[in-house]
């Protein structure tokens, strides 16, 4: 991958150019942290002319190791008013890698809204309206597309959402038969997005020319090494099998399930919902139903789903854990085909259900529709996509949500909801969720993962946790690889540096890779401290360091001086 | 005045503690920024538990010196974020501190939302509920208080707006004969008052004892030539007959009076709104309208006004050049008459004009209403204290306003309305808008004074002159004194330290005096460094760096790095 190319949305000139030494260095997360600090004011208006949208490959992203066709958009985000950066699977991004783009820019915007098709191909990228697309839902998007474009294509889109500028929108992006909307829901890019006037990107790879790789032997032995590594995991076969919702039953016990606006952590019948449940009401049901899915060609996960409704016709896919429990017990709902409902109304709208769901549920807190009001709210989703009011407060998310209703419980770091981990009963993501340069994410560094080695409820070990773990994350999303595919880089982290021998030929040791990561979280934190968000000032919302929640009925209580420590603290290289 | 009261609207518990020998040299505005920097988290959610909502009159309050009833309402603003210092006058402000009270601070919030009253008296202070005055109108609210207090107490109160916590409401007094309703209206500190479930701060100060002057004399004669000087002053005369609305003539001719959200500085037919057609408008109406009316008792300016109906029934009462032209121009209405209603119905429902005012503005770029459309408008207002959803997305200010509906022509900084001055035809408000704590408030700092002086389209001098005249706002919001009462101040600096060493006996020079400003403001700054809004995350909305503004055609160009010199250069420190 050796091209960058920008596009101007405002005189619509599209350049390709070379990157240079420096930035081939760069990949997925750290180049779009690398170019925002090089390129974007901090202080700049998220949705204005001096913002830009990033869309890059990881450094593995045109190699065949697999989940490498995972990608990062980035840019400021309209909701933490920091940098940026959510990755995502589906087609588009490895056919963006083949076509040797490194980096697609979006810059400026134009002067008068459209509806645009930038489509990216071998030898010629053009600009285009598309005014039919106009405030089309997702799927009908990605069918139109596939009317002028052609089955092979790449479709990186937004719902009416990004195009109204919401900033809870996310960016869609289709798999290859275009069954599951993948997005990259998080920091409200799909406004970013939306602010550029480009309602879809098409990516045609018929031109792509092979890269050329350093060391083919090498890199195909690693690859192979990492697919073995995964199949032999016995994490993986769990997740082929149940995929994320697998999480439910385990997080129910570790009282972390935000229920009715993070007033609860766990269910009552949590096996309503659980992963297992889910798969067979998924077998049972039949029809366009399916488990293990891939997201991507070449996963060796395949971690998704098909849920259908019950004469089993796809109702969405895939569902996830933390969708399901943001639209779901979140909001007081718990039926597993309203939940799939809202999920799919939400992917269709274009916007992130984890923000969406979060912003429901402090609606309902305010009274504008019930707990448990599934078909209110399916509407607000409606609303949403019709640009009313109400639809307009909730699709901002739910800090505005919370503001316009004076509701002081709301679920939210530097401007973002909380994900499906409640930080009272997981003291590790609550440091991430200050601490990361991403706001409350989870996929940032999520202590989900270690909660049999350092108690969740306790205050030992968890900034030190944190930070190994969001270096972690930091690394993955550099690369381009699934957060999925973590187990055999924790027992040999040195796989990292043959990938990148095999790939480019440089002579790395582990200590470079993670020094990859830590870039990329240093890069992001210093657009943060210029754009006026550093983490200090930023705390887990009040209401959750006096509330309780039960069952576990403990208080988030690390203090902020206690957080601040974790980018101070020396962790040993050679952990990964 | 030695007492600091404490009110815990929690546990209602109501403490009277007497200042401390630091405390007792500050006063106003230097009082509010030392108490929040002490006592408050600059972090905390502003209408959470952590904020307090202060209540201080000037250094000068117990004092029968002209216009020192006029006293300062602080805490972390909802709106910047930051901190927040309101002055207002009315009657209540004397009475606060004619009842030896320095500073009235309000602390926690209730765990049940309620409607509560706090009197204040000179033995006894208490807390109760008052369920009747729910959602009220300011109006209707004094009226209801008085019935039971009676005539002869001090009403500070807010609108359903400030129930509703909405970040644009501002906090009401009421002056001596309930014929004006002013307004420390700025930040959003109706919405903190809101929070404590306080409606209304009743003062009766009957049993107020006479303060210990150190030297009545000196004080008398350091009184006796303010107010001679005052009087002798051509500006006094006009600001007596016209009020503020004087200064639209001057403010067309610069070009800086914002027009249709901002898109122009001037009026096809300013003498419509000039100060001169209003005062004659009220005459021949007669009734209760009425021109050069005091706001306090004791103020020998007098610059406010009754505007009445055709047939003489008061429509608002003082009607203000900033509330004209952010109701009127800038939402494409001209009609005097149509303006004072919306002026009435801000002050009803208990929000700032400016801010809501240019909520309207960008609500109507929008295409939610019409520019002109005043029945539109009114019915916003309105809607605000319905509760609406778009009354609520409104209540909230402009920032909010431009979010919801994806517009990006915002005028505002730091999360606060730009009141009429425009800063691209007048460059040192620019200036003081961005680097003043206060963010965009024109009396933290108004060049609108020096446009004379300092070339208003030039680059030259902005930020010296926007230093002096912040320091000249922070130091006559310390004492006290209306902002009016500058011109004998600017001739004869000395006079402040007349009279401290008059009322406290303290050995001031002018650069002492001085340094009570520079505090104040320096204050302030720490507390918004450490809360993330430092001036160098600000700049002037993006569309105002390159729209030039009709008629003057001027962008605002004054770069980042001038402005961040402001608090790095020296001043002498002989000029006021």
């Amino acid at each position: 991958m050796k091209w960058i190319v920008r596009v101007n949305t405002r005189n619509e000139k599209i350049v390709k150019e070379e990157a240079s030494k420096e930035e081939v260095r760069w990949g997925g997360r750290l180049l779009i942290s690398k170019f925002l600090l090089r390129e974007v004011s901090p202080i700049c208006d998220p949705l204005g002319r001096f913002n830009k949208f990033i869309v890059a490959p990881g450094l593995l992203g045109d190699t065949l190791v697999t989940t490498t066709g995972k990608f990062s958009v980035g840019g400021k985000s309209p909701l933490t008013g920091g940098v940026k950066e959510s990755d995502v699977g589906g087609e588009a991004g490895k056919k963006i890698a083949r076509l040797g783009i490194k980096a697609l820019v979006l810059e400026d915007i134009p002067e008068k809204a459209g509806t645009k098709v930038l489509m990216i191909g071998g030898n010629q990228n053009t600009l285009s309206e598309f005014p039919e697309l106009k405030g089309k839902f997702v799927s009908e998007t990605i069918q139109l597309l596939r009317k002028r474009f052609g089955r092979e294509v790449g479709i990186i889109c937004i719902g009416p959402a990004g195009e109204m500028k919401m900033a809870g929108a996310g960016v869609a992006v289709s798999d290859v038969n275009d069954i599951q909307i993948r997005y990259a829901g998080r920091g409200g890019l799909g406004a970013v997005m939306g602010s550029k006037g480009i309602k879809a990107i098409v990516v045609d790879d018929t031109e792509a020319v092979s890269p050329t790789i350093f060391n083919e032997a090498l890199l195909r032995e690693a690859s192979k090494a990492l697919t073995q590594a995964i199949l032999e995991d016995p994490k993986t076969e769990n997740r082929h099998h149940y995929g994320t919702p697998a999480i439910l039953m385990v997080a129910n016990e570790l009282g972390i399930v935000p229920t009715r606006n993070f007033s609860m952590g766990n269910l009552e019948k949590p096996e309503e919902l659980s992963g297992e449940v889910i798969a067979e009401v998924i077998k049972q049901r039949g029809g366009e139903g399916d488990t293990g899915t891939p997201c991507m060609r070449g996963c060796v996960i395949q971690c998704s789903n098909v849920f259908p409704t019950s004469s089993g016709k796809k109702t969405v896919a895939s569902i996830q854990y933390e969708n399901i429990v943001l639209l779901g017990p979140n909001c007081g709902i718990f039926d597993v085909d309203e939940i799939a409902e809202l999920n799919h109304l939400c992917n269709e709208v274009g916007v992130d259900a984890i923000e969406i769901g979060a912003a429901i549920g402090v609606a309902m807190e305010a009274g504008v529709l019930s707990f448990g009001d599934a078909k209110g709210a399916q509407d607000l989703i409606q609303q949403i996509s019709q640009g009313t009011h109400l639809g307009r407060i909730i699709g901002n998310g739910v800090v505005m949500t919370g503001r316009i209703f004076g509701v002081r419980r709301i679920p939210a770091v530097k401007g973002q909801a909380i994900p499906a981990y409640d930080p009272r009963a997981l003291k590790g993501n609550g440091i991430t969720y200050v601490t990361s340069p991403m706001g409350a994410d989870h996929t940032a560094g999520n202590a989900f993962e270690t909660a049999r080695t350092v108690n969740p409820l306790g205050l030992e070990n968890q900034v030190e946790n944190s930070r190994r773990l969001q270096i972690r994350a930091a690394i993955l999303d550099t690369m381009g690889l699934c957060l999925f595919t973590r187990p055999p880089f924790v027992k040999k982290p040195e796989l990292f540096a043959q990938f990148l021998k095999g790939r480019y030929g440089w002579d790395f040791t582990y200590a470079d890779v993670q020094r990859i990561g830590i870039d990329a979280i240093e890069t992001e934190r210093e657009f943060n401290r210029r754009a006026g968000v550093s983490e200090e000032f930023f705390d887990i919302p009040e209401f959750m360091r006096e509330e309780p929640l039960p069952p576990r009925n403990s208080v988030y209580d690390i203090p902020m001086e206690e957080m601040q420590r974790i980018w101070k603290v020396d962790i040993p290289s050679d952990v990964f």
